[in-house]
């Protein structure tokens, strides 16, 4: 059995303790806030738990084998690094830190020491992404082409980060799962409409190796919600429409006739049949848990290993960097080395 | 009565024919096209039209007041460049030249002698467009923050154009008519996936000089067709979606309540009513003709004058031009005074 | 301050005591359910509430003022009869009754007593069933002509109920609160394709004494689920698109032109703007309670009081006899007399 | 090649005028319509055909082989009968005649004079419809359970005939094609809210010999148009929405696991894949106008011949008779012994 605590019982905490109470080999051994109020939740929920103030003294704890992390950005470097080095495995939330050298040191910290760091980017571990990996696996899509995603709403503005840091953070954890090329470059543009508040648009550009493109809409002032992905292949392309309860994703058999030379010197097109696959309903966070509580047992790596939480947080940091530049692209080679 | 002479009868051509035929105040008196076939089609709908295969001979023409231009964009400027030397006032096809200098040339020669030099940008005339035109004036979107366009489909890819100039020049004229403020600088990125054939994908972000942003999607492989232009004002927000039969415009009475600090120090913001202001169903390019018709009698300057087209053909050059060095921006500064 | 007693901890049980518990003048005194499980759930979200696996004690306990019953609809009389002759307020679940006479019994013992009969009519306090009352009180949609309810999806059969009395029963009481004419007569027809389960679809119209009409279409074996109710007035439409997150209640200016001689001998009809109004987010099974609080209070009369649960009852029996005959109609004058 | 003659050149004349032109095999011979304004357009489009303002004169004319009717209702049996008398195959628009006894005459004539007598159900010919109907022959769908059609708008009130012969006439053309079950009962509803018009919204059930149902609702005063016709079968059901520019057909692989006993004794469903076959772009009236010529000439029956108009008329006549007694069900049997 995996003793595991959990620091930070705020928003998202909560959520991860729940499904770790539901996954069997996990146990919820401990959890930390500073907040009286949220230890008191903490107890109602998760009587059997130990409930400390401080994080440190978690993390000090023998009888905690890991540490699941959900505090703001600017303290997962401190705290996952005191726990890798109090031997704990770590499932700390997204982004995985602040800055591309913070996170390499939490994968070196990691690799030392043989322990579990694992990156809560649970879009992955959802039915809709699983089912488009594997129609890539399967050859179903081609090549990829592009990943055009549309992410935007009337949003509570963050005051700490802006939008990308919010919502792109969510598309780049997808695509690093999806897209086998290297991104070599980003371009982003980014714009903010209310005094005193971070940007909240961006629009971001990257280019992989192999010349497929991504491409980011993200926006908190949107006067509807849209969670719209574009996935271009050479054989088919998907659309993966989070707002929609049922038909998530819609596989079509369509794409230019390369090659083939079609109408009036133009290339011609192929419209073939739609099918939107059915999907799973286990919930993603426990299908993360399940995968954690593997990985530690065994030693794997995990599907959002601590090398996918850095590539995230190289790309949130080239994003932001080329925002500052009006679109001048960063070229994300040296970064990638850097890792 | 004008009497207008129309070079081009293939694609577009009779569009422009038919349209003329039922304005008042304007009549078909000549058609120009180098196909036999095309020529047998205008004979049929335009029986009292003369027909000529070459478009020298309309030009010269005394009978001709004024010549509708509906050619590939490689020959727009020679023709309309004749047409003006010859004393006719000029309707041009979009986009209204290859390049800036082209363009300014055209605008510099209709100015010279008095002409009228107008650009078929057709979007400026639908009923959607003149109705979001008149929520800014009436202060109703308060500051016009970004123009945020989706305009993708499975398309026809060209030999001659990219994406930009065929998709892009639709945003670029619809924005040159919405947006008071000036363009200031434009990131652009693009990407082709078919061998042989011009870039598919383009993905623009147009700086203003109030700070507000512009941003186009516009790609020919796309599984679906969406026409979607999201603008987000301080007051109001409109989604303007051209692929619905009712209710193109939207006006959500949403956005941030600046400078009220929310819930747990964010931003909070308003969810208002939506409204969907009924349109005329009158055709744009009756309506265009109609203005016209109006700026040839009156000598007025059109609403998509030769400038407008100018403006246009500049952001499409430094579009290009951003696209090569990937997403590079390219500032508009020079092009403005080039004009 | 009401001591309310909630009889069944099932399925809608949990979330009267809920709402029973957040309402201010409400409190959960005590808990029946036969089942130790259900017990044992309702224990955890209610520690200070008193748990007995029989009604007859809670409805016999002094400490008792109110009854919420959550049963199977065949033990509703009892339970209710029992509560009222104890002298104890009752909210009973919908449907009220299997038939009309015990349904009328039920409120003729709450008249004779003077005690508050509520119904769970839980659609009735909903934001967007408010605003469309709203709406017709103020005159906006003129006369209303009809009502017209698709409710249908891939459900799960009841073995007890059919889909009228499981789906119809909301739109009846949706009805009874927003159209003020009589309904006179009920043609329905039915149909059941599974072996051995109830009709799974069913279609009702209803003929009101103004001449105004409403229909119903009901079932459990669609491929997708749908929830519009058309709502036709001589000055204004609705749509009331519950699967709508946003925009659920639409409101049309359009209609016929009546007394208007149109084109080629046809009534014309105008096409005016669409609206959407912003609705509240409060949640009705709390504006229920509150209601049900009011009353117990002062007396007064439930907006979903025990005379629309019967009115509702007899619709939904007429339906019934109706559909083994064929939709050969049912004259609901006799019905209404005996309420 | 068979020479046809177009009687009526109004709103539906030009058409099949059209269509029959661009069919091979057909000529158009001859156009009679009262009107001159109406021949001087059929002249422009139809340069060849001669033009004659009486139809006696075209039925009568020795080089005419077949005529296609586009007339108001009313005159369809004379005119048609006229035709069959003098020797000339028939197209006729629908519905076929005003009463199924004057149908029954029409196709006891066809038969006797062994001359194609052919109904213009256009709809059958539609590449949705055809793709529904392969869908059942191939065993797609399992046994067809129920046809439940929505097909509503804000239409032009029409003088002459009701919303039922005007909308339902479509879907019964359909199920005609469709349903291989006999109909044996149907019960109607109808309303008309307009002053002075025929009643503009109608509800109607019809029972089949095999259990099946269908059901429809038309009305021409809805604020929204809807086409949404939903077909559930016992292995998989259909959504055939007309209003879609793409995705017509939607099929779905769900039902209820009938036999099944599943969760707390109800029966349970499946919930498979959706699934959207890519449609022929083909235009139905063309598909239909090569019926009628293979039919001409080989003398095979049509799909859609007198009888199945017959069929049509029969249940328009049953569902006005039932609407006049508020849904009393009116069999169908006596009616198909008639035919």
């Amino acid at each position: 059995m995996i003793r595991v605590g959990v620091v930070g019982y705020g928003y998202w905490g909560p959520n991860l303790a729940r499904a770790a109470s539901e996954t069997e080999g996990l146990l919820v051994e401990m959890i930390a806030d500073f907040s009286p109020k949220a230890r008191e939740r903490a107890a109602q929920r998760h009587p059997a738990a130990r409930l400390v103030p401080d994080w440190e003294t978690l993390v000090a704890d023998p009888a905690v084998d890991a540490v699941l992390i959900a505090t703001p950005v600017s303290t997962h470097f401190d705290i996952a690094m005191a726990a890798l080095r109090a031997g704990k495995h770590v499932l700390v939330e997204k982004p995985m830190a602040e800055t591309p050298l913070k996170a390499t040191r939490l994968v070196e910290e990691a690799q030392r020491r043989s322990l579990v760091l694992m990156v809560d980017h649970t879009f992955v571990y959802t039915p809709a992404i699983q089912t488009i990996r594997n129609l890539i696996d399967q050859g179903e899509m081609g090549d990829v082409y592009y990943y055009d995603s549309t992410r935007v709403n009337l949003g509570l503005f963050q005051r700490d980060v802006n939008v990308i840091w919010d919502l792109a953070v969510h598309d780049f954890a997808i695509m690093d799962y999806l897209l086998d090329a290297d991104p070599v470059a980003i371009s982003a543009s980014a714009a903010g409409f209310v005094p005193d508040s971070p940007e909240n648009m961006a629009h971001l550009s990257i280019y992989y190796s192999n010349g497929a493109m991504a491409h980011l809409n993200v926006n908190w002032l949107s006067p509807v919600k849209i969670r719209q992905t574009l996935i271009g292949g050479s054989r088919r392309m998907v659309i993966y429409d989070d707002m929609q309860t049922s038909e998530k994703v819609k596989v079509y058999d369509r794409g230019a006739m390369s090659g083939d030379a079609g109408y009036e010197g133009m290339v011609s097109y192929r419209l073939g049949d739609m099918w939107a696959p059915a999907l799973s309903s286990k919930e993603a966070l426990v299908t993360e848990m399940q995968e954690f509580a593997r990985c530690v047992s065994t030693g794997a790596m995990p599907l959002t290993s601590g090398l996918s939480g850095l590539r995230v947080v190289e790309l949130l940091a080239a994003a932001s960097q080329s925002t500052r530049m009006r679109g001048q692209p960063v070229e994300l080679v040296n970064l990638k080395e850097a890792s």
